[in-house]
């Protein structure tokens, strides 16, 4: 197709004047339907006491309730006693995790991170955009790891903890990694359990957020991350976060921190001078609704049968609208909310910019790297879950017009 | 009554085996049974949506629902814009907010409190231990200021502030203040409000958490801090906090922090870094119940019915106890949820240990001063919301034994 006639079929896009926003990673209005029964799961005052009989309405328990930690472990493959129980934002205890370390010592003999000069995380790319602002708040440099399909590049992380003390954390999104959709091979994560980093307070934020997220029935598989760090003594270099955050409820889900019991001891030391402790009734409501893991584990099919759908929508417009296009490829993940498009150089901020004339919203190219700023220009992450299968072909049909009419225009 | 006798009913007392606990401000099993429509204020679907349509079970709202906002504004006396719903702890706003100022600049032109060598609160005593706890965990010196019946010692804070730069903060708990009951005077808050200090980051914590917590029929006014501040251009200079831990559950309820509309901007550019927002459906459950302010003043009225009686239990064992005791004394305040007894200097932590060895746990002494030092060692704090009627009686009767065979013992 010409750019005369690329031109005319945009146009008619935008003379639709679509309304169609597919950039955040936001679950879909029927998903977080699909657990109501989490509404009517307390309803008495005589349902509101814990398997240990703490009143769940009042104030004590500031690691969570029993059932929670139990099942937040399972779901991680963790024990107990490697559980603190949060609000209803991984997020928050990422970001808390970070500020506290800041201002107090991640380790005995340690001094806190805010009297370096610099400190720097290393941060696999293409990443979370969130992770990233976190860093960039708290002045924390940013170095680029490259990420393949079986994780990041471990000769290279390798090669920078064990040589600069100032590098403090890495961020790690180990399976269906925002937006790649990658998960680490087993030998990625073996090589990280067993790192050897020259600062004894360098510590990796294990964003789990997608560790039950399966978009397929050949899903990936991650090996267990703390039994991979006991092997070399590593168990206090992980923090991991989930949540139930796509799994219940996005805004009013239970998160929690994992990490070694000595990890958990120091970190609730500072959550008692933080908090009164999270709220154990919507624990409570949780815990009761997903009894066991397998509870969890079936409510996982629900959501992936809905959002399966919606990936192959736009696997289907691509392969369709990118046919003959060189330089053009897209992942296609086993789980997760996103994949990753790249485009040819130079290209992506535009797509960007003629989607958005179009009336499309999707992620700012850039987003995924540190400082926004992608060196090569070519990578967007596509975020299918939340509009309806109708606006995601067309929002899908549109972008294809819009990055081949910036490839074109680009080589003009 | 000499020794021998007070010696003696002791020793009947420990006896018993008493396993009583007057130590925290906590509700009452009666009181959290009061509000059990919030456990039903939402059973289904499609009750989960916000005034303007927002839904509450997903993502957004950092900044929390207009209902709940205007809710917490009625309580407070300011609009919705001064306003940042919380999650279920107004401590946790309070540390992170010194947290935040830590690392940031709270004021244009200023450099993050962290990067001075050391810096001070002003802290009213007696006061609340996790104000003071928090301090002590950032390295904040505290500064001892006299609370009187009408409030803090003034002319003692503004010749402080005006002069000394690295004063940065001042905890008030400016009604029913925790634990000695009183609230500031109209004079009081209007020299608070018009404070001139050196350091154009200091901050007030106005922790009103018993704004609406009366225990009479006559209850004590305490005039709203922002119309007051912003007579003398101080409105930035005060961050409020408040909550519904002591309205529906402590452990489940709504917090929020009030300000001047250019802080509540500077806190949630720090706030969409660290959150995805706090639980709005909790916040709904919330606004469902309790439409308006005067549907929280009713509720205030059923918990004055739970808590006075309790109070009145204590006045009268401590009016019969400490009759003809010279040096005794205690405050008996319109609201909140403690008192302050005073016996004669040096008896204090002596007391706490004779109650706990007769199986009475109060608030151990000088737990209400900066780095749990109460220079006079004479000042306890009684907290008598939480035991039964029965037991307030026993532990009251036995608090005065046990004062009254410390003062003997210090008078040998």
């Amino acid at each position: 197709m010409n750019k005369i006639e690329l031109q005319k079929q945009y146009d008619e896009y935008k003379a639709l004047g679509l309304k169609l926003d597919m950039s955040r990673g936001k679950p879909a209005p029927e998903q977080v339907a699909t657990v109501e029964r989490i509404l009517t799961a307390i309803t008495k005052n005589e349902d509101c006491f814990s398997e240990t009989g703490g009143d769940c309405r009042n104030y004590g328990g500031l690691d969570g309730i029993n059932e929670m930690k139990r099942l937040l472990g399972e779901m991680l493959g963790v024990t107990s006693d490697y559980i603190i129980v949060g609000g209803n934002s991984s997020l928050n205890l990422m970001y808390d995790t970070v500020a506290r370390s800041m201002l107090h010592p991640v380790e005995d003999g340690c001094k806190p991170w805010s009297k370096y000069e610099q400190i720097s995380f290393l941060c696999p790319v293409p990443g979370y955009d969130r992770h990233f602002a976190i860093c960039e708040f708290f002045g924390i440099n940013m170095i680029n790891i490259p990420l393949n399909d079986d994780g990041p590049d471990m000769d290279m992380i390798e090669s920078l903890v064990a040589s600069d003390e100032t590098i403090k954390g890495m961020w790690c999104v180990p399976k269906y990694a925002n937006p790649w959709g990658c998960t680490y091979s087993a030998e990625t994560v073996r090589r990280i359990a067993s790192l050897k980093p020259a600062a004894k307070d360098f510590r990796i934020f294990w964003d789990n957020a997608y560790v039950l997220h399966d978009l397929t029935d050949t899903p990936d598989e991650l090996p267990e991350i703390f039994a991979e760090a006991a092997k070399y003594g590593n168990e206090d270099m992980f923090f991991e976060f989930a949540s139930t955050s796509k799994i219940t409820y996005p805004g009013a889900g239970i998160s929690c921190i994992a990490s070694s019991p000595r990890n958990i001891k120091r970190i609730l030391d500072a959550l008692k001078i933080q908090t009164i402790g999270h709220d154990k009734l919507n624990q409570l409501r949780h815990a009761r609704v997903f009894k066991c893991y397998d509870d969890i584990v079936e409510q996982m099919k629900v959501h992936m049968n809905i959002i399966r759908p919606k990936f192959e929508i736009i696997y289907r417009a691509f392969e369709k609208g990118f046919a003959g296009v060189d330089g053009v490829t897209w992942t296609t993940p086993n789980g997760g909310y996103f994949f990753t498009l790249c485009l040819p150089e130079g290209t992506a901020k535009r797509t960007v910019e003629l989607c958005k004339e179009a009336g499309l919203v999707i992620t700012p190219a850039g987003a995924m790297f540190p400082y926004g700023k992608d060196p090569k220009d070519s990578q967007l992450r596509i975020a299918p879950s939340f509009p309806s299968q109708e606006e995601l072909a067309k929002a899908a049909d549109l972008l294809t017009v819009c990055a081949r009419l910036a490839i074109l225009e680009k080589a003009e």
